[in-house]
């Protein structure tokens, strides 16, 4: 559909990560050209190295999560909930204008199965509120389990996208289905609570039912109106 | 399975409502006994004589929604959030050492598209600080559109059940079961704000893609382990 040089440049903070390689892998595959950060430069040049051994048709490079972030037009987080404030805050400088699309679900171990909001009601509430008003937020990909998404199967998961501005939702959405999945139209970055808190429902699942990495599917007959050819 | 007078005797506080009408029907017909409960009791007699015209083969009266509490075993709450606190506690001095399911959404019209949580975190939790520590509460029914349920189909929704008791949860899968649903343990009452958030997320959905009644499944091979015959 895209020519690939009118696709966004994607980074992906915490990139050397389970999901966040996932998700690399995928859309370099899809012809995107993607930025692996870390807080480690050596590590993400690695993890890159891996991409594009393993086949990755377009440009993967490396680099730490701020100069990621920088050689981007659009950035995806991917890093552990401990870790979210300070990761947005370093990168707060280079993201000032773009889309940020959020990952992180504020697991807090030991009792990752219990949901736990943190007090600015959810993750992607408090990344706008690191990021600032002149940053645009959307969350996206809180339901799928990155081992699954790491496989080169299809993943039986939907993707519930949430932001503010419908621009945002619809680079949430492309990115979805450039993985191979189906994003949808979820409203509001405050209804990011939903698919963020979910996920310690499907922990719970996991654990119970022994599923290997249960996800959700939205029922009815779920039709864009608005999709164009 | 089971014999009808093993079977627990059901409350549906708000049972003239759209949902709480729905699931009444449903467990009627499953062979449950059950007290339709309403404000007013000229309602409830009217609503319990319809579904007994309409052929529900157990038992169905109705009554004011304390006395219904009284009547039964298992008492569920389907009831708007703007009555909730005030509905719980009428029903309080009747509901003491049994089992209460809340299928209670904190929507909070006219933006019911948008999650807005409660100041307790969520309806479920705050049905159990009024109903205090002697009543084991679960919740459940959040997701699942009452059209269809009123409906005699197939309605395609897995419904999550969050509850600190295990024999609460399995008291709402077994509910769930009875009105031809998948229930699915989801965790401690703490979870229920997933699946009560999810409704507003399904709420835009239905906007935005123009869809009857959306709904969630639970992707993967769940099969409970502890289920037994």
């Amino acid at each position: 559909m895209h020519e690939s040089d009118t696709l966004p440049v994607i980074a992906v903070i915490g990139g050397t990560g389970a999901l966040g390689n996932a998700l690399a892998a995928r859309w370099a595959r899809a012809g995107y050209t993607v930025v692996i950060g870390s807080r480690s430069e050596a590590k993400a040049v690695a993890a890159a190295e891996r991409l594009r051994e393993a086949g990755a048709a377009a440009s993967v490079r490396g680099a730490v999560n701020r100069a990621a972030a920088e050689l981007a037009d659009v950035i995806v987080v991917t890093v552990p909930f401990a870790s979210h404030a300070e990761i947005l805050a370093d990168i707060r400088p280079a993201v000032a204008g773009k889309i940020v699309v959020d990952t992180t679900v504020p697991l807090v171990p030991p009792k990752v199965g219990t949901v736990q909001l943190p007090s600015g009601g959810s993750a992607a509430l408090e990344a706008q509120g690191v990021l600032g008003d002149n940053v645009t937020v959307a969350s996206a990909f809180h339901n799928v389990a990155a081992h699954k998404l790491g496989g080169g199967d299809r993943v039986d998961c939907d993707v519930l996208v949430c932001g503010d501005s419908r621009r945002a939702r619809e680079t949430g959405i492309a990115l979805a289905e450039a993985a191979g999945l189906r994003g949808l139209h979820a409203g509001p970055l405050a209804n990011s609570v939903a698919p963020e808190a979910l996920t310690s429902v499907l922990i719970q699942i996991n654990r119970r039912y022994k599923v290997d990495g249960a996800g959700i599917r939205i029922t009815g007959d779920v039709i864009d109106p608005h999709a164009g050819s």
